[in-house]
């Protein structure tokens, strides 16, 4: 019930594919050209800090780096870049970015730089298969095993 | 004694100034001209992710909340930008920054922008003396009525 009032801003749904939902947050794989790139997204409404989750904030941490192992181990990267920014878009997400030393901003960060590079879906359907099994996730979001 | 072999990156301690110890990290004021901007550094030797923290991930989220609070209070900013990034100096620290819509740079992130303005240690004496009282840190890096 604490999902009550909480939907996905249509901004972040128009540019991600849906991996799947953790017991706080909503997975989202950016579909950009250049980077894995996932979001997290807490389905609670009307957030826009990490402070707003109050005691939640714990599951976000845990589930941070759940989601960050998982990206390290699939995609192999040299870092992460872990970020809640949201000064467009205010609701609270938090991006994690797989970097590597020959991508194509290394070593700037990834915002502020120039526009995002789309890719179709279809283009990021390896990284978020892979992603749903090492997160145990279905791919109707449900997880895995849980029913 | 966990903190053996740990000690302050040379790039880190040249851009800041210190606010103090707590549990986990060290509180660091960057020596900027445009945002009041703080650093948390654990004090852990070899760390570059958060998921390298083990367990006291949770004790970092803590401090980034209350550290969150403390800056958010004092400046009555618009929006926090919460990061680690670490691609060129790879300690491990969460860059906290306090963002208004009337900043230089709003709405983009100040990572990956134009080259940062230093301040001298002076200008931003007051930013690290308020937040040495919220956080209830002495200027010699203890806690206040710790001792």
């Amino acid at each position: 019930m604490l999902e009550t009032g909480w939907s996905l801003h249509p901004r972040l749904r128009d540019d991600t594919v849906a991996v799947g939902d953790l017991t706080l947050s909503r997975v989202l794989a950016m579909n950009d050209a250049d980077f894995p790139w996932l979001l997290l997204v807490p389905r609670r409404a009307g957030l826009s800090e990490i402070i707003d989750l109050g005691p939640e904030q714990s599951v976000l941490m845990d589930e941070i780096a759940q989601v960050s192992r998982a990206l390290k181990d699939e995609t192999c990267c040299d870092k992460l870049n872990v970020a809640a920014i949201g000064n467009i878009v205010p609701q609270l997400r938090i991006h994690i970015v797989a970097r590597r030393k020959n991508d194509p901003l290394w070593p700037h960060a990834v915002w502020g730089k120039a526009a995002r590079r789309a890719a179709g879906d279809a283009a990021i359907a390896g990284l978020v298969s892979a992603l749903r099994q090492r997160l145990r996730l279905a791919a109707d979001g449900s997880t895995v095993g849980a029913n």
